[in-house]
């Protein structure tokens, strides 16, 4: 059985659609991106989320670019304008960097469209091929927790975190899915429950506090998590929370699994502190559905990622091979 | 400057008038009870909360069950009602056992209703006298965390954790209190953010799950929180995401601070394990302000509580002392 029917972003040859997911799990709603600057524009919005997802709209708004703009300037324009659009995921860049040299190759907006559609379609194939190779180390049937969405929806399809989770259920090695909410977002409420309930995989939520006490009293025998950026000594830039899951984990020696994609890794960021955190808007956190949860007048501090130490992480897996407790040594072994 | 002009509760002579703390910070509504039964379903849906609050709430409800029945079956039945409303906080059964050693003395009406004005005001006292021991461990001046709501509105007045975060703020120690929102229930952004800001202390909201990233960053010299109940070996149940927060303190060396009085402490409870952790309706998870957050169909754990460990703990402050490191042998310290 497949359990992958979900899917964020569709290319119609000429425009990209993509799922608004700011408006699931109750309403399905779609945005129709004709350029460049609608696709930035909604992954700026939130949209289109999640660090593998967000390299592949990127990668067909580059198309879109070319497509809409015969003027080099303003397809740099447009380029530039998308490359700003969220600051923290790797793949934002590696996208744009790879579509940048095609296009310097002189590549037409058919070629362009292609390029982008082959980023899509190799995201899906690296997602399963993590899928096997993450599963091979569940080797007890038991509960796993992951944190925010790393499903079909924040990817090409499949998923990094959730695609070895799949697969891992697919093969009965899975009993339960236990899936953080993942304030303020709530992508593990809104996404990642909708995505296992679509899928028909048995799945149970709980704040983000509770996670740590999940771990000391239920059967969780591995915590799976995807990243937005990788440096090159293993640290690991993703959704807030992440590193307390892994202080968690490591605290009851439960395993802690990262899955992502090649172009997550990032090379050239030589350890977490140089990895730029994006803050975003206090109101996030401070009101919900329109309505204010805080005093009026109360500030927040809204991070959207943190930074877990390369020390913490029990096994990365990405497509080109898994790396047990990483450091920048094992690292190396992934470089492409 | 006192900084403490809330209250939770208020005896009017006949009745109890507690402050609805399900309508915070938006609305200031108050509800009266008349009997037992009304105390008991106040603390039950939770427009009373806070282990010290709730005590005194049930102080007043035993003051309310001699008032309202001279049958002594009758007496008791509305003593057993109040004793089931929630199951975890230690102090309310620490203050049905006061009042019924006082009933058993034969003490009527009047009398039971000093006896819980009494428990109220000991109360107070004993939280200034926490602020002040607990105040003595800031010795450089920094921000400080804190979870869920341990001020005013949690106790008789001025607050157990946030009693001590008052003091040390009086004192010039604090310059800045970071507060977890604290969900499901979002104590932290409605309760404390609003009881800092009517003081005119600084305030800044983070989510739970930022915590562990925030200590890590930004500089924090104390996490303090309260209990709902201690056991005899110094193990702590708090509200859920305590110990998630205890195991980021540790990672980063910050200082970890529990704070109750003395009617938290339950040496008839070896350990932790032992606590019985109150699991809640999944609703609360599920849907806010009426508006599901998750799809149809999906279900929730949801722990109120969770238990640190007394190892996690660097200071254990009560109004009869202060035990560094609590273990079984300091505890005894602290026996009435």
């Amino acid at each position: 059985m497949e359990h992958d029917t979900v899917r964020a972003l569709h290319w119609t040859g000429e425009t990209l659609v993509l799922l608004d997911q700011r408006r699931l799990p109750h309403e399905i709603q779609y945005k129709e991106c004709a350029s460049a600057a609608d696709v930035a524009d909604a992954i700026q919005t939130m949209i289109v989320r999640g660090a593998p997802a967000i390299g592949i709209a990127a990668a067909y708004g580059a198309a879109l670019a070319v497509r809409q703009h015969a003027d080099p300037a303003k397809r740099e324009a447009e380029l530039q304008y998308l490359a700003q659009a969220r600051p923290t995921a790797a793949n934002l860049h590696w996208a744009l960097q790879r579509m940048r040299a095609k296009l310097a190759n002189g590549a037409d907006a058919e070629t362009m469209a292609a390029e982008a559609c082959r980023v899509h379609a190799e995201d899906v194939r690296a997602n399963h091929y993590m899928g096997q190779l993450g599963m091979g180390y569940f080797t007890v049937k038991g509960a796993v927790l992951t944190h925010c969405n790393t499903g079909s929806l924040a990817t090409g399809g499949y998923g990094t975190a959730l695609g070895v989770i799949r697969a891992a259920y697919a093969a009965g090695r899975v009993s339960c899915v236990y899936v953080d909410e993942t304030r303020p977002w709530l992508q593990g409420a809104r996404l990642t429950a909708w995505e296992l309930q679509q899928e028909g995989i048995p799945v149970r939520l709980l704040v983000d506090a509770a996670a740590a006490a999940l771990l000391r009293l239920e059967s969780v025998r591995w915590v799976v998590v995807g990243a937005d950026r990788v440096a090159a000594n293993g640290d690991v830039a993703n959704k807030i929370g992440t590193y307390g899951l892994a202080l968690a984990a490591k605290a009851q020696g439960i395993g802690f699994m990262v899955v992502a994609p090649g172009s997550t890794l990032d090379f050239a960021t030589v350890d977490g502190d140089a990895i730029r955190v994006e803050q975003r808007d206090p109101d996030e956190v401070l009101a919900f559905g329109g309505q204010l949860l805080a005093p009026a007048g109360v500030t927040a501090w809204n991070p959207v990622f943190d930074i877990t130490p390369a020390e913490l992480v029990d096994v990365l897996v990405t497509e080109r091979g898994a790396v047990e407790r990483p450091n920048r040594e094992r690292m190396a072994a992934l470089r492409a």
